[in-house]
């Protein structure tokens, strides 16, 4: 008998795969990979069993999710789309890989995910295990099947699967350490503003309490390593700062985006601790790295955020685009200030060792170290190929125009 | 008697200059343009005269200022290191044009700013300068001067300048209709909190209403038209958002920016119109800008961004960027609704009859109009490139990481 | 009964498709677009009808290939991977183009292209059709009977469809003004070298000339319109220099490139015109060009190119490239010197009323104009930020890397 | 006494330097450092001491140039303007780096380059000065003295400065390893051909050999480790190179170019050595590296070309850059062979232990194993945002365009 290894979320969708797998022969394996959203893996362990899983796992991947991908993101900034910092994109490559090694450990020859046929983590999930293990078999029973809601219900139903309390729920949701995903139900009227119940994460502005938390955090070759002075683990950090900023409603974010397969959809992201960290870290680049590698750094973040998205993640681009971002973050160190109040992650001060913020040159006062006469020359060099072009071609430009 | 025109803004160093340039044997013509300042312009034309200039002319040029630079900063998104879309830089050439202009006008063969040695906007007028008049001598007295302030102030009390009464102020302003520039002072210090003495335009979040303002922006053509139903002319309208967006504590940057001239400075800005427009524009290009283009894009307003900062503005470069731009507006038709609240201008809601957003693609209800078995053959061929890899490179990955 | 309209070549495949067309129920209308193929298009129009189409068409191209396709890819030097500058990309869109057209004239409800399914060809066929008329049906029937060669030619022999006499020829052969490319056979081997029947256009070094061909080509706003002090219709002119480049060896092009459905694949081209053309114009490029935009430049082409190359003809970005490209060469005007010899299209010399090159500017003799004094200015800002990067981390570098 | 070190070369203004900064009160230290220009390094030595100076070095860097400086260039591509690959920006760091050595080893407070004021090589120098040793003082004295030609040799007359016999050659000369650059003279007019005598590396194509040779290069992780199947160290492969394809007339460039210092001058190069490798190593990338590495890699490569042409060197972009460059080249191993024939570096066959081209997918013969049905699906997804836009537009592009 075929074993396949399912990533199995407790959800109705993977509930049912397991039974639906089991039917077309496969003994199920069901794993669930716990990065930081909070459930209760005990009972999604059981409930796996349950409804006829042959093993069912739980792992702990909060810290390497948070040191290798959360890091990354926040390191290399990834705004897809200018707008959120990917947050399913990250776990799916990670969730990949950790079913591919259950498979090689339980010697099964499929692997299976509970992805619709329009989503991106398909793509995310199927590339990356064909770059991990091309030989194993991908099953998509949610894709394949192509029930409605109604249908899927029914064969649950008759198949004494139980079914989810908060079933009626409209809204689908995705969540891990960096964030949490909404989409469906009212957004995806893109005109209508999202009601309250969209988020969870984050305190609605009106709610925020009316002082501010200012806090510091400490950056050491671009990880955050402590917070008021005190270390932490990654993981532990971001799930911190989540608390913190979620209380001040730091991180909401509506956005209609772009789609690997081709759709705009509409989205709402919570990411309070993600927010905080990415706009400290930026703040700490703004005084650390030279002016073209801070100029040209984004050109690769860019890239780097495409991938990620697009399911690329083990790709060899975005190892040769880490080895860039890793040699940058040698000078990223020092400490932020971030007052956290009303929606907002607010840096009121940074410092480093490495600043390059140089005061006496800077300044305006008569400490000035700057030697004002370099300029005329400066300006006279930097002007010249537009001076030239405009000399030239003041005759032709006018013929061109009238 | 040979000629220079100044452009003269009011205040102590310019005052300075009219003499100290009368005194090299120059006849003085003062400008002043209006680009959206507040400044009394009748004292300003009078206080010319009143120090020695030979002409005094103030020129409105807030409708030129608003529909050709500051529009193009919203269309193009063109926030300098992410951060700031671009204050002084946009305004920088316009003066520099209008003063070529009145150089012809009055047969003068010298121009003049009264910029130091060590900011970027002597560069954007020289360059400017030497764009658009390459015959005319340009002159930068305090440049050239290069006195302390003390030293200054001796020679303006021996003169007879007025000096003005808030001279004690530690910060240098520049201001214009897109938003307000401050430095120097307490600000050298990036540690430090910027003051609230250092903004003007905007409320402290802490005195901000609680109660939003929810108001709609209508765009044709990339360009806002009408605000909460009322059509404006665009320098009225960036006006009108800037009370009300300024009211809510909209647009507070705290920026430590790479300036050309290859030193690292620290200054606060307040954009609370220009803020609430980038955003509002932003949102509407994502619904109705396809995806290759929207992914695009900003390679083009990035360097677009450097260029005006940079002091280009009259390069052939930037008209050919703008020749892109235009042509990516014509879909940017459309509403969008905007909630003013606490220092936060969030987009609830976008609507336009180019929208590229079709709620049949992308619904999860029984309405699904996608075709989710394409699925499978795009994701194959998607990553087959990095399963060929995969495979190829299985063995010799692990003997080169070994 | 359904009129469906098919992209016929007249060669074996699109042959049988009329008829296979015919058995699916369709009233086959075939068209021929001459983009300068050299074929015999009587002989072709009249095959179509020998072997059951309704109608056929046989549509001159030549003109409008080459003035809105071919020359924007030599304005924009779509070099794909910058190795060979787009042949059969730049003819899909415009045949797309023109079935559309037909189509609407005779009434038809679907079109039919001949392309299999593991190609480029069929992507940009599609894809133009759906930007197009996006209501049409598309039909591909050599992807859809997915026969071998011999089923083809067994159903062919069947149907009384005559076999072309060069069937046994390995190569696979698309041609038009700009190039000829050439795949299939032993070119399928990477390591073994084009056999010289693999080229038609070209002679081969060994059969080339001892004497060169020195010859004048000038340009008006980017625009090749004289040859030899000759006026040309642009598509004469770029056959007239495919005879006398090809006679000389110039433009072959052996490359393994990435296609868009995922594999590499190995072709060889021959563009001798084509070759001679682009050389030409980058390098009035290098006189006409200020800098800034003649280093940005390259970054648009590279987008086009793979734009164009992925079948993104008719998308709303390639218009907006080609806006910024239309408002670069207001100033390529001028005259290129080429001599073609032993396979290379040598640029001798280039003139230009545009020329930025300014020899007072750049001479060593005595009538240099340039200010030596200003480099010293431009130099101590120029690299500023490096000094200040060097005196901050020479400690932390070396903590880092001993 | 202060003690300066200063690049020598042999030539007369670096001779003439010698005498005149003894005259500004310093001992000189000359360095000269062989990076593979052919020189008489004996000669050299000699005659600085001769015309004065305390210390003379000559300094052996063929193999750290070979291996740090041209081997970038050719892993990266470093086609500045797309035309040639850098030659003097590439020894210009490496000298700057020996001189400091040689500066702290003598205890000298100071070093001096003979470069002119209107160069590139001027910045490259003291940018890296900078870099490595911000405390030196920087003398010019070429740029400094400012002399025409006739009174630089009536000062060297009077203090008895041997002047060299080829003094009345119009051309001024760099070379390396890499390359010869020569500009000057004739080559002032972009119009005119660049005489015979302007060229010393490579043969005229009239005069190449009728026979070609055809050469396999061996690459091992991007580096060229032996030819003809025989081991060599880099800079000996590379001067073996330069002669078989130099006897052929590979590598002549002839580029009018935008210098860092706001003008466009004239320059013609020789790099036949550096044309093979360039050309071989591109098309073993061509089938090693996966397609969006592929098409990533020109993105850092110009960023590279041009920081390093703009003096930057020893900035840490640079070595960002580069960490993202050592990272792809791991797959850059196999043969490449290549026909040296009239002027060209042709590349026949390329194999590879990592080759990603896959004759079984590649391939239009029966052994197909492309799912052809799969391009359904992609070409479905990958259309689609294209086919709605254009729904959505049809009616509004009308209108625009109307």
């Amino acid at each position: 008998m075929k074993k396949v290894v399912l990533a199995y979320s407790g959800g109705l969708d993977t509930s049912v795969a397991i039974t639906w797998l089991k039917e077309q022969g496969y003994e199920v394996v069901a794993v669930c990979l716990d990065v930081g959203e909070g459930k209760d893996l005990d009972f999604i362990k059981e409930k796996a069993l349950l409804v006829g899983a042959t093993e069912s796992y739980v792992i702990d991947a909060k810290e390497e999710f948070a040191t290798e991908y959360a890091l990354t993101s926040m390191q290399a900034h990834t705004w897809y789309e200018q707008k959120y910092p990917l947050v399913s994109a990250l776990s799916r490559p990670l969730i990949a890989k950790k079913l591919v090694e259950v498979a090689e450990q339980v010697g099964a020859t499929a692997v299976a995910h509970g992805c619709t046929g329009k989503g991106n983590d398909q793509v995310r999930f199927e590339v990356s295990f064909q770059a991990l293990a091309p030989h194993l078999e991908v099953i998509a029973p949610v894709r394949e099947w192509s029930w409605s809601r109604d249908e899927e219900i029914a064969y649950a139903k008759e198949k004494n699967i139980p079914i989810p309390i908060n079933l009626d729920s409209p809204f689908s949701i995705d969540q891990n350490l960096w964030g949490r995903a909404n989409e469906c139900g009212i957004l995806e009227d893109p005109w209508a503003a999202p009601p309250e119940d969209a988020y969870d994460l984050t305190n609605a502005l009106e709610n925020t309490p009316d002082t501010p938390d200012v806090i510091e955090i400490e950056f050491k070759q671009g990880v955050p390593v402590a917070l008021n002075g005190q270390e932490y683990l990654l993981s532990d950090l971001i799930q911190e700062l989540n608390k913190v900023a979620g209380k001040h409603g730091v991180g909401r974010i509506d956005h209609v985006e772009n789609r690997l397969v081709g759709i705009k959809s509409r989205e709402v992201y919570e990411i309070p601790g993600a927010h905080t960290l990415l706009v400290a870290h930026k703040e700490l680049e703004d005084i650390t790295l030279v002016k073209e590698l801070a100029h040209f750094k984004p050109v690769m973040e860019k890239k780097l955020t495409e991938l990620i998205y697009e399911g690329l993640w083990f790709s060899p681009l975005r190892t040769a685009l880490q080895a860039f971002l890793k040699e940058t973050q040698q000078y990223v160190n020092g400490t932020v200030r971030v007052k956290l109040f009303k929606g907002h992650a607010i840096v009121e001060g940074r410092k480093s060792p490495n600043s390059l913020y140089d005061e006496k040159l800077a300044t305006y006062s008569t400490d000035d170290a700057f030697n004002h006469a370099s300029a005329v020359g400066f300006i006279e060099l930097w002007g010249l190929p537009t001076k030239v072009h405009a000399v030239v071609n003041k005759q032709q430009e006018q013929k061109v125009t009238v």
